[in-house]
């Protein structure tokens, strides 16, 4: 599975407060030790509390830079603060990430092949959450479309069901992984499928068991990415044992190991 | 999910010399801590070393059912073995098991009629081990065909995929997996769907890892009831974790006690 870390988020202290006061160690620190988890990209997002993002977020990308060549994923709601960032970016970029709404993947699916970015497309539009199965697939296929009209190649699509809280929707769970393996029949070749896996867990008494069961069950609906804590060590294990047995990593006695340094 | 606790088999050292030296002692405290960490069942196996099956699985019984009256599994390729413990069975009683054979099921299924009793089918036949999903869902619909035949209730017929290691069998998983919701829909009423667990993490280094990410998976796929070691906490975690996800359960912050006490 290909694994996006998630820790350089302004919305965690440390890193709000490195991205304030400008203190480059502590945010490399995090990409260089989710990087020694096993991370594949690093996802950089400025938080809530970033007053300028279309300065913070082309800081955040130089700082990281520095001390990686891993892709980075620029995660903003804000098209015009990707944008800052793909402008010095050297790595391979992740969009990080479109809604279905018709406007936002005017802007953003035509700013991935500018920049020759993957994108993350979330089932979500101005309409709301959608509330079943049914309302995923279509707002996927509205992604998909889009993308094939504007000749952006599928195979760099990523598609989000939107992972909701466990404790809060729990009746859509079962649709939100049902989801996963209908997004991957859209089209041929195939999307790619993602989940922001945190959210799941929210507001729960064991969020890490809770986040290593719906990646687990993920990866058996066919999940190819997810955005996530590399340092938790049981959750990366789960998905590396999840991908043996689905054949995807030879079986060795220290596959573990393997896999990781793979 | 329904747990049969597997811990009460003469291969386990301790469990082969109580039941040579006919210790009830040792066999009663299996079966009751099984019973307080969540079993619903308790499987009875004399084991290999056992010189009189036929004696020691009456003997078991009655040893088990002095202590509880949760059903018992009898677990022996020997219909005779099995109809020695159904003569002195007061609890619900689960055959464990027959194969795909016609001349196999024409013995076990009547005296599961006889007797009330569930029945475990394993998708084997004495042409072997099958090599993929269609081979068992052939075996599978074999063994339904004949309970048909015979008059035995389908919804109390638990098909087993036979799990094989996924250090020998690795290409083979994913099939396993498959053929549990195949099952599923081979008649109306459905077939119950069963795993003995254990063998899927024979030989390897992470054997709870790999047990309780395997047992997961199956559930993802619709598992009803597996075979299993209800006292590794870590395990019945998960499963209990990945029914709240398909919302089999209803979701309070201490689901986990909540789960174990119902």
């Amino acid at each position: 599975m290909y694994i996006i870390g998630e820790l350089i988020n302004g919305m965690y202290a440390d890193i709000g407060k490195a991205i304030k006061e400008k203190d480059k160690k502590v945010i490399q620190k995090y990409a260089q030790e989710q990087i020694a988890h096993g991370a594949d990209a690093l996802d950089l997002n400025c938080g809530p509390a970033s007053r300028e993002p279309v300065s913070d977020m082309p800081w955040l990308v130089e700082t990281v830079q520095q001390v990686t060549d891993k892709p980075l994923a620029l995660d903003s709601s804000k098209p015009q603060v990707i944008e800052a960032g793909l402008k010095v970016l050297k790595n391979k970029a992740i969009i990080n990430s479109t809604t279905a709404d018709r406007e936002k993947l005017e802007i953003l699916v035509p700013l991935a092949k500018k920049y020759n970015a993957r994108l993350i497309g979330i089932t979500i539009s101005s309409g709301g959450i959608p509330q079943n199965k049914d309302q995923r697939v279509e707002l996927a296929a509205n992604i998909v479309s889009t993308c094939v009209d504007l000749g952006f190649p599928v195979e760099d699509l990523y598609l989000d069901p939107i992972v909701l809280p466990v404790n809060v929707a729990q009746a859509q769970m079962g649709d939100i992984l049902d989801s996963i393996k209908e997004f991957k029949i859209i089209s041929d070749p195939s999307p790619k499928t993602i989940v922001g896996l945190s959210n799941v867990s929210q507001g729960t008494s064991v969020r890490g068991l809770v986040n290593r069961i719906f990646l687990t069950m993920a990866i058996t609906y066919g999940l190819d990415a997810a955005i996530l804590d590399p340092k938790d060590k049981e959750l990366v294990d789960s998905a590396i044992t999840a991908e043996l047995i689905l054949n995807k990593h030879i079986y060795c006695d220290s596959f573990l190991d393997a896999c990781r340094k793979k």
